[in-house]
């Protein structure tokens, strides 16, 4: 089925048939008709290019193919499932790879340019993020999956999150269940959005603890504050290797740390190596998995539905005042190590 | 800078530029010659659409993104290098889901209607797959990473591939030159292209070693048959899982074999658990560095690189008579656990 198909039932020249695709203003409003009958009695399937000429939508929604150092990561969840929910939508994902904002900044002119994507996906999001105010500046749709960390622009575009000080308090909660009391945390350098969300967990859930260390102090207030201190020293920044993660957990067990929250499964795998104590890792990558660790799981199918739908929104223009904002709870996966 | 730039430039009306771009044929030479000036001075960036409709090119290649059942597999790594070595190409990777074949050929008829993706890359060939015969007929450009098993097609279409017997014979070879004769191998179900090939190299490996179990036979082929009869009892075939591979190791072991090849690191992985002989994987996953076990890894940025090459040949029309096949080597990554 071709336009030639479509002219020839319709009576007019190919020519004729493209103008009312591309440019139906120019053609009269009888023939406009004759075209479009022919079109539907046809079941013609108007092309991609035609139907972006027409309608200035690709229907591509772009995004970043990332890759880490050690493969543990559960990136492919979260794109297997904006894959699925995008196709679902009528959209379908566009990749592209890149070593720096200022390189990915680079790749969002060559594919505006070359394929107009409705919308960009932004993964991995930190602190003095140049990315988003690229975007925000040109009017284009984007959703980030994370925060805007620090953002000048503060919370004015949309994004979808996991919640991970709910995730590591959650992991926190359960080793103060399981009776310990002296619980360290094994975290990323300071300055990273993720990290340290991940580390206000940790916190938060020593100080909301009941009675601890200290069960002579009486006042409330009194004993959160002790909690916290006790947990001061409890900390080790890595880089975020499983080697690292190993040497601090050693300093840790030797300071009195009966139990260890991790930042990551990389980190709590090095963890695993420095002694029997529970470990609790994070992003129940397939190593967590193959070897049993307790970690925090992302529900990154329903994150990724959410970012169709954000941008879906956006760009019928269906959006509310307010840029939608999702922070999605991770769940505790219970296994071997805690 | 829009057509309507061009258009006061070149002192012609915005159909006139959009006839240059999309159907030059209508256009008069001379008009013709100075829409191009125009756009030649202004830099102007003609857009995909446009651009498609005059070459029928969409620069576009699509490939199904997989999801296994454990993540313990390398695919990101392939569609990493796929998407990075297409850009340096001028392609873009689209992405696509599909639960079986079927679907997957409704997914090609989809995309073809509403994208026209220049080519296709299709991963997990298997016998009897269908996917092929129906691009081929169409005569859409295609290659595959993994081999036509047992396809009527046979080598009709490119293909790369990576030489799985190769690597699990380099594996079997690692064992036997560690001192081990009786080496087991644990397996897929028989009919599974890649499985077989995998199989394939632990038999070769057995028949091609030298004195090994029966050092009184000195005829050579008497003792490779009796090297390959011995073997025969030491195979298990499983559903892929950790759990059937460690009790296949089990069985195995006590069968009397010292060492264990396997078709996948998460059968190692189970492998792993029926007691303390060397085990070596396949697919070098990043449980695999994890937890520290031999296995072959395959050169996936590698492999994504010829199939956009062997494309892009095919696309620019300079193939040869016969189609590209690539068969690249996997190499064997010595670990703990072997």
């Amino acid at each position: 089925m071709t336009i030639a198909d479509v002219a020839r039932r319709a009576s007019v020249s190919r020519q004729t048939v493209s103008n009312v695709l591309n440019s139906p203003g120019l053609v009269r409003e009888e023939t406009r008709e004759r075209v479009r009958q022919a079109v539907e009695e046809l079941g013609y399937r108007v092309n991609q290019a035609a139907r972006r000429m027409r309608t200035g939508r690709s229907r591509l929604l772009a995004v970043r193919i990332e890759q880490t150092q050690d493969g543990m990561n559960v990136f492919d969840r979260f794109l297997h499932g904006l894959t699925r929910s995008a196709a679902k939508a009528g959209y379908r994902v566009i990749l592209y790879t890149a070593d720096d904002d200022r390189s990915e900044i680079a790749t969002f002119d060559d594919l505006l340019g070359a394929y107009e994507p409705d919308a960009f996906v932004l993964t991995s999001t930190h602190y003095g993020d140049v990315r988003t105010s690229w975007l925000a500046e040109r009017e284009l749709a984007f959703v980030t999956f994370g925060r805007p960390w620090g953002s000048p622009e503060g919370d004015a575009h949309p994004w979808v999150d996991v919640d991970g000080a709910a995730g590591t308090a959650a992991a926190t909660r359960h080793l103060l269940d399981a009776g310990h009391r002296r619980i360290g945390f094994i975290g990323w350098p300071e300055g990273s959005g993720v990290g340290d969300d991940r580390r206000n967990g940790w916190t938060r859930a020593l100080e909301d603890a009941g009675p601890t260390t200290h069960p002579k102090l009486e006042d409330a207030s009194l004993m959160r504050r002790a909690n916290l201190q006790d947990a001061g020293g409890l900390e080790r920044r890595t880089d975020g290797s499983a080697a690292e993660g190993e040497a601090a957990a050693r300093e840790l067990i030797a300071a009195g740390a009966t139990a260890l929250v991790c930042v990551s499964d990389s980190v709590a795998l090095g963890a695993l190596q420095a002694g029997p104590v529970p470990v609790i890792g994070f992003d129940d990558t397939p190593v967590a998995a193959a070897i049993g660790l307790t970690s925090l799981s992302q529900p990154l199918s329903d994150a990724a539905a959410r970012c169709v739908r954000v941008l879906t929104r956006l760009l019928d223009d269906d959006s509310p005042d307010k840029p939608d904002h999702v922070l999605l709870e991770p769940s505790l996966v219970i296994r071997r190590t805690a």
